[in-house]
């Protein structure tokens, strides 16, 4: 198996992008991450997103985004894991290059979610459909019946847990890219609507239009292309039940554990290695579990730490720089990319007034649903 | 890169299955490829389809095959290049494999037509949404442009185009797993109602529910599971204008060129090497012009050939034993993956009455839209 270096990433501004179609989003980042990685013929292409279908009434997207930025010709695939569909469309790239089938790859993720009615109709085909959505269960329902559960098994107080979205906006200020760049307390998330008790709206990722793309090719010709490549050192993927009610423990995200162990392997990594992660916080709960699946904090413990500032600047480990899905958007087919891009940044040293400092390894964990899939890569810059 | 077999395959019957919802019958047709090849437990999955979405009101058919088939656990991805997303299943789980990724891989394909009232609005998402879909164009249309162009540009007559659904149905006769295997007559298909000048209904593959499942592994273990594996020797993939009105030439489709002159190129094989095809006829003049895209006959000169018995056995080449998409059925995301188990069935001895003698390399070439994408395999018993 060939090594596999990222060598250009490009995104657009995450937010409602009103003035532009699925394929402009796309296109727009794809052609920035060409541009950053200096090529201008690519050998093959991924699309990941969750629903061309119910949110542009345009599937094929595979030839939709080869043709529009000037690639016809190339093999394109569309690749789909609902939410967690950017990291499938790495983890396809990266085995299209370590089998040797081709040099470089486009692997891109997209979502225009602002421009129907019913998004959380659409978001809701991630889920069980004939036991869940057509029984009217969406998914800050699933996430709250977790939220409610973990709060009663581990004394998590409201308040502890309002601690994620005010950490993570209060990194999104510095990122250009976040929709939502704003400081928040904790007046403003348990003040603002509640959605699904006990969750607010400020304990929610928001809905996003927004696309994220990144190069990829073999480790041996990365240095061809820029003095600062990044190694995709680890990938690991697993599912999980797709519904909710099969999970044996509802504070738990079985497939988010053996997806980190599966990278961990392979990248001969442990948790005390990493130096920051961009974890799936789809939901404020979300952070908190899937950081005690990666192993960064005991079960049961992860709340309480966040709440402490031991998953921000200083502490144990820093957790989202970018702002996460709260505060930077979560255009869910491009999310699993941004989070990469994020890490590539942050170990170029290219990630501003949010760079970690001494940042050795880095860690993306993209998920599909109530913990249905996950995708996990962990970075290197080498 | 490491080499490649088809160690086991299974599929449903092809038809209106209204008893089974669309994990039931992917789980059908996955849990025969399983007994089939002699696995209990797979390493990695695929699930090719075009539009979970629209059709099914299911996204993350990924997570919800995994965990219906009992697989929990195994990393899985969804992949849709829309009718193409078959074929770019088998080859985006060849990769894994030939990565060293995965031992193990599923690769199915599914769709679940009937269940919804507007399935031509649903395929018509696989076209230019914005310029084609959306002005009123939907496949039979821009099909008949097709046609219309290729019967001008080489004196084909309308007797002669209906030379291909009538073989079609010849051969799917002796398909046991055929939503149509009944003879057709030249009576049959002129008197048919008109759909899109000059198409008629019996120019048209139908609205078909089914599913298909290939298992892979590395080649050199595949004679551990089975004393007949089939070695995928080449494959490539391609893709074209998504919008007709962007191709240069209507009566050829260059994806179709493209994606099968990188497959010959894989494989070390020409068109003459080839005993049998299994093509994309989702419209009877589909099938003359991937024909020549292909090489097996000049430009202007497929029509003909095949209303003069050179497509048929005894013929110069054997084109769609199976039936083709018209006879056997078109559901969408299972027919790349449907005719890649139609030439592991020659290429074994077990085609029963559709059997090809001294079948040596089979051929299958899935497409998606007007030729917007298009995947080629070649396959060989080993």
């Amino acid at each position: 198996m060939r090594e596999v270096a990222i060598i250009g990433v490009g995104m657009t501004k995450f937010g409602e992008l009103w003035d532009q179609g699925i394929r402009d989003i796309y296109a727009e980042a794809a052609l920035k991450a060409m541009e950053n990685a200096g090529v201008e013929k690519i050998d093959s292409m991924y699309v990941g997103a969750m629903s061309g279908g119910l949110y542009a009434y345009q599937e094929h997207l595979s030839s939709v985004m080869a043709d529009y930025i000037g690639q016809k010709g190339v093999p394109s695939a569309r690749v789909e894991s609902a939410c967690a569909s950017g990291g499938t469309a790495i983890r396809a790239a990266f085995m299209e290059v370590a089998s040797g089938m081709s040099d470089i790859v486009l692997a891109g993720g997209v979502e225009k979610m602002w421009d129907v009615e019913d998004g959380t109709f659409v978001l809701a085909t991630a889920s069980d459909q004939e036991y869940e959505a057509y029984n009217g269960v969406t998914f800050p329902g699933l996430y709250a019946m977790m939220a409610r559960a973990y709060m009663d098994k581990y004394n998590l107080t409201r308040e502890e847990l309002a601690a994620i979205p005010i950490k993570n906006h209060k990194h999104a200020v510095n990122n250009p890219n976040a929709q939502y760049p704003f400081e928040l307390d904790l007046k403003g998330v348990l003040g603002s609507s509640m959605v699904a008790d006990p969750l607010t709206l400020m304990d929610c990722s928001p809905i996003t239009d927004g696309a994220a793309a990144v190069i990829l090719c073999p480790l041996d010709l990365a240095h061809k292309f820029t003095k600062h490549p990044v190694k995709i050192k680890g990938i690991g993927a697993a599912t999980g039940p797709i519904a909710l009610h099969n999970h044996v423990d509802m504070t738990k995200l079985d497939a988010v554990r053996i997806a980190g162990e599966r990278a961990y392997k392979m990248a001969k990594l442990k948790p005390l290695d990493i130096s920051f992660v961009e974890v799936h916080d789809c939901f404020s709960i979300a952070e908190i579990i899937v950081l005690e699946e990666l192993g960064f904090f005991k079960y049961g413990k992860a709340g309480k730490a966040i709440a402490n500032g031991e998953a921000t600047y200083g502490g144990k480990i820093v957790v989202n720089p970018s702002g996460g899905l709260k505060a930077k958007g979560h255009p869910v087919g491009a999310t699993g990319v941004a989070q990469v891009i994020e890490c590539y940044e942050q170990l170029t040293g290219k990630a501003g007034k949010r760079q970690v400092k001494n940042a050795n390894y880095g860690m993306a964990q993209n998920m599909g649903g109530s913990g249905g899939s996950c995708v996990v890569h962990i970075l290197e810059a080498v």
